[in-house]
């Protein structure tokens, strides 16, 4: 999942998809299925057997991702890239896992990973009239957000303390409603296999996007409890045939976010002011990481995961800019919104109701863009341990406050996974974070001038490389035991410390925590109950056969393995390792297109007739990386990895005729495993269901 | 070659390119290679050995295209699609060369083609002054472009008179020059190699024009003089290594036609009007054809070569329409004519010899605009027979004018090869040809409307089904004796024919005749002249560092062999036989990407890292085809057989970062016959050089 700097801008501007839809179109919950175009487009008939299968064996990485149990031992399969972070974490300058791929033949060589947590969706349950009654006649608009929030913590907490699982209230439709989603939470999880990065990233930054490609883009975890394998009730079953062309798969994992409903006015500020900043700003980010990167091959190791999360963030949002600069598109959109304007005014009572909501959040949306440079100048620079930094300051004060008063991480609910993220032992490099915060303060300098007391209390006259180096050259925050000492410290060890660290996140809080009660009061309390309005009048218009934006929560997306035409030619459904050895040779065996000596020592091993990757029109979004692809029987056909550049503007709408999401086919990862990585054992766990201790 | 219907309307537009070159920009002449940029650019200096050794061995294809000697016993290396029309004229129903291919594995088995011919450049000599001397002072426009003409005659005359080679004074940059250009003969050519023509157009048409691409696009033929091999001095040596990434190569070829300075006015014309013509006029064309293919499996077979030549025709002009639709194109045309204008402005003298030019050509475009509907509409019906009939009904009258006041076809030095075609024993396939005429007497109907005289005298109240249904049935002109005898009995035997297809002929020639004096009159006079002075000018103020606008005559053109960025990646510089297995597979083996059965049953003979086909940014057009691409060495390292869609818009300028020329690489040539085809011997003749009687 891609996370952007503005990200948080999104958050309550999700609305309700309820126009006509395309073919394939949709990220469906599981509670809804799209039974009626499955049975018409495709006369397939889930039964809830089968959904409730697909959705117990799906996974969320929290890190932000999708994945699977596909043994009975609790093997997970995702993507290498969705499992990046984690490699470069148990990765050392001796042992580069992320360049030279991993693979553990005996339980015993199973790596624990620092910091993964993984999520397994229990339940669904509605409870929106429990959210909507904590709002009281007469409240302000502010007095109602504060309420909802209350209420939302209370829920959860509720739930959680009931049943023991991590539990979270999504706001689903624009927030006409309000579901609680109960999880199953694992957090002893061990690496047993990844290729190596040159292989699962083939063609780099260049090939990013595109299709055809060569990718192998997978690795597997473990998940253990109490120190043994878990055994899942649900797993899923292999494919040894992969999908044809033309047959319908699935796609269940968990889209990141959607904006397919935004109102003119917001998709008017991203195209104009949003994007194109984030643009701009990932690019300079680029060129600082590439500068540290060149200084030697360790640093080049350290990058390597930020360099690529940026290089993709900016080819994607490229894309999507280049989507919502399409006339057509805008058109589109343009003429959905009168048409449900029109009808709302027709409807005295939806006028009355939600007559007005466009013009509110136009109005928000103005405040947003004449308030921009704070929102972006006011922010903690760095990427890292200053976050980290920030959250220890704040927690002792914050979990003193009634749960629904907290900043949202440090609610009751998310409280576990916060400290597990504080405490991780993952190394930590101070001369990166070092590099990506003064990168920050020139950014913040930048936008808001140097006389800004943020700035002033930021820098205190000295130069952005001046504080950073001090910050990072005298914190012992690198340190777990540290962090553990003033977690149980309390107020008092954190009001006493004088990490530099810390004290710069002492003298940044207080502007942090005004902004975001600005944007909290100014924007959310507008929009929020604006968008609602504008989600129930849809859903009054346009009926029940409807999907929410995606929100980080498990879908369920369908469609045809299916090329698709693109300039002066036919792209097909697939590739094969053919293609893998074309492109390599095509390029003379060079970066980004070279391939390990394996690939050459073991060609003969390999049936170069493979399908490779394939595409399918199943409808996804960054999110979805890792998710499997099954078919009719359930059957693991293939691992999503990627969406092909015309997928991009799928943010913002659907089109099945060339959206495509890119997977690794079942086949392909069969064969590496066997022919090119000595790995039959993991081969056989997984084609062959067999037990592993 | 690509021949469309408008292309009369290119005679004499043709203009000097003298503004600055991009790099690898141009189409040179042997007498003017372009030393300086090689030089300084590559640091290659050829010898005049060098060019002259290059030039003998390249050929030229009458019907459209390009070629080499490639043995000492005169094997001729050519594409398979300039091959195509030959390759149906000796296929039958039973045999069908153009789908299964041919291999004439002894002397014996060597096919005789019935109406070839090929060309080789021997001298090349300036005769502007001679040309232009025949205008004499005081002679209005149409009487000194008569003069031209006739001392044009004259000179082709007496210089065939004199050496026996075919003589052709051509016209140069512009009109500016005048170069008479004399050609070695061949007309015993005789097919000895030829792949599937699935193989050699492979990917159909949606790959045409596409890069990456996988086409073995190659044809041998030998030629005979005397009933006996020649044995040519000058044939090019084979590389076994190709072409490297990166390495300068050259084409020496006969590029069509080009159109690099036409004027806006002229430009104007061909992207409103003759394009989008040519376009709705080709796509209706293809609709008939395919239904006539519809029909079984022997039409299929007949209109293959045709269908073929219109698809490609119509992605040619729809890159080429694009291309001239792209604004930033037409503003830098714009500001070169601009520039141009203000400077011929500022000199009194070319003021007083140039500065009208451009008015006169955009006078004269004016009125073929206005005349456009008789351009189109005033044409004779149908592609083969028909054109056959109406030279055979004009022979005996033009033969007896003087040389110079003939139609050009019948003029002296044209004479033979005229009588070569006319007397083809080439099969004629008069349903086709019922079709063709059908579909050009309902344009000519829709262009004039039935009052208009033409159409009164070709449909004569019935319609366009009657008169083709009458004369293709009433017709023996299909019969080469029947020709034959027409030609011996002179005025008198065609004055007494009753043919039906003869009396279409006689009936439409007054008004077509009266067409082409029209257009020599109106436009020719007037717009020759003026691109001469245009010529002239700019030749004046931007000096000598020029090539001339393609004219169908040898040219070199150079390059590296290199790869491009296009939509989300790069395109490598080259393909391999891996390459061709994938595409293969990635569809299914399905139509137009399946591969023959011994594509799989010998595929472990085929080194599959082997190149199969590469680019290079070698400035290259229609005509170029079949094209040998060689190295410093003068060695054989590919044969072009494509241009990406990118160098479409080539005809009217050249940008070396995206425009490629497509070639097959001499490997996967030589890797083809000996691995797959069974032809050692004619591999070992081409790369070894091993004489054959």
């Amino acid at each position: 999942m891609r996370k952007t700097l503005a990200s948080v801008l999104s958050a309550g501007l999700i609305m309700v998809a309820c126009v006509p839809l395309h073919a394939d179109e949709g990220m469906w919950t599981f509670d809804n299925p799209p039974r009626k175009q499955l049975l018409q487009n495709y006369n397939f008939d889930p039964s809830q057997q089968w959904l409730d299968h697909l959705r117990l064996a799906s996974v969320r990485f929290n890190e932000g991702g999708s994945g699977s149990f596909v043994s009975p031992s609790g093997l997970v399969m995702t993507n290498h890239h969705v499992a990046l972070g984690q490699l470069m974490k148990v990765s050392t300058p001796e042992k580069d896992f992320v360049r030279d791929g991993f693979y553990a033949a005996t339980p015993e060589q199973e790596l624990k990973c620092p910091d993964i947590e993984l999520n397994v969706l229990q339940s669904m349950e509605e409870v929106t009239p429990v959210v909507q009654g904590s709002v009281k006649p007469g409240m302000s608009e502010p007095e109602a957000n504060k309420a909802r929030k209350a209420q939302i913590a209370a829920i959860t907490k509720a739930s959680k303390d009931k049943t023991g699982f991590e539990s979270e209230v999504v706001s689903l439709y624009g927030g006409s409603e309000y579901w609680l989603y109960r999880y199953k939470r694992y957090t002893d999880v061990r690496l047993v296999f990844a290729v190596e990065q040159s292989v699962a990233f083939y063609g780099g930054d260049p090939d990013n996007f595109t299709f055809p490609r060569h990718d192998l883009d997978v690795s597997f975890f473990r998940v253990y409890e109490g120190g043994k394998p878990v055994h899942p009730e649900h797993y899923l079953a292999w494919s040894p045939d992969g999908a044809k062309d033309g047959e319908l798969v699935f796609v269940s994992g968990h889209p990141g976010s959607t904006d397919r409903l935004r109102t003119l006015a917001q998709m008017e500020m991203h195209r104009d002011l949003v994007m194109p900043y984030e643009i701009a700003v990932l690019g300079r980010i680029l060129a600082d990481l590439q500068a540290y990167s060149a200084r030697g091959p360790e640093q080049e190791r350290r990058a390597l995961g930020f360099i690529f999360g940026v290089q993709n963030s900016l080819k994607a949002l490229s894309g999507e800019l280049e989507g919502l600069s399409d006339p057509a598109i805008m058109a589109k959109k343009s003429a959905e919104e009168r048409d449900l304007r029109a009808r709302v005014e027709q409807d005295p009572e939806l006028k009355k109701k939600a007559g007005s909501a466009w013009d509110q959040i136009a109005g928000a949306t103005k405040l947003s863009r004449s308030h921009w440079t704070e929102t972006v100048g006011v922010a903690m620079p760095g990427w890292g341990l200053t976050q980290t930094a920030l959250s220890l300051l704040r927690y002792p004060t914050e979990v003193k406050k009634p749960n629904g008063e907290r900043l949202p991480d440090f609610r009751d609910s998310n409280l576990e996974s916060l400290k597990f993220q504080l405490l991780s032992p993952a190394p930590v490099f101070l001369d990166l974070e070092e590099v990506m915060v003064v990168f920050g303060m020139k950014e913040s300098l930048k936008q808001l001038g140097p006389g800004h007391p943020f700035v002033q209390a930021m820098l205190q006259g000295k130069t952005p490389e001046e504080v950073a180096k001090a910050v990072m050259t005298g914190t012992s925050l690198a340190d777990p035991k540290v962090r553990q000492a003033l977690l149980d410290g309390g107020e008092k060890a954190v009001a006493m410390s004088k990490d530099p660290l810390l004290d710069l996140a002492r003298r940044l809080d207080p502007f942090l925590r005004a902004e975001w009660k600005w944007h909290e009061d100014t924007v959310e309390a507008v929009v929020i109950p604006a968008a609602e309005k504008i989600g129930a009048a849809s859903f009054a218009i346009y009926g029940r056969e409807k999907y929410p934006d995606a929100t980080f929560t498990l879908r369920l997306a369908y469609g045809p393995v299916a090329g698709y035409e693109f300039a002066t030619t036919r792209v097909p459904s697939k590739t094969t390792y053919f293609g893998l050895y074309d492109r390599c040779l095509a390029f003379d065996n060079k970066e980004p297109w070279a391939l390990p000596k394996r690939y050459f020592d073991r060609r003969d091993r390999v049936d170069l007739s493979t399908p490779l990757n394939f595409v399918c029109s199943a409808d996804i979004i960054g999110g979805n990386s890792g998710s499997p692809v099954v078919n009719r029987a359930g059957q693991v056909v293939g691992l999503i990895f990627d969406g092909n550049i015309q997928s991009l503007p799928g943010r913002y709408i659907y089109d099945g005729t060339r959206n495509r999401a890119v997977a690794v086919s079942s086949q392909a990862i069969a064969m590496a495993l066997k022919a090119l990585y000595d790995a039959p054992a993991l081969a056989e766990e997984i084609t062959g269901g067999q037990k592993k201790p």
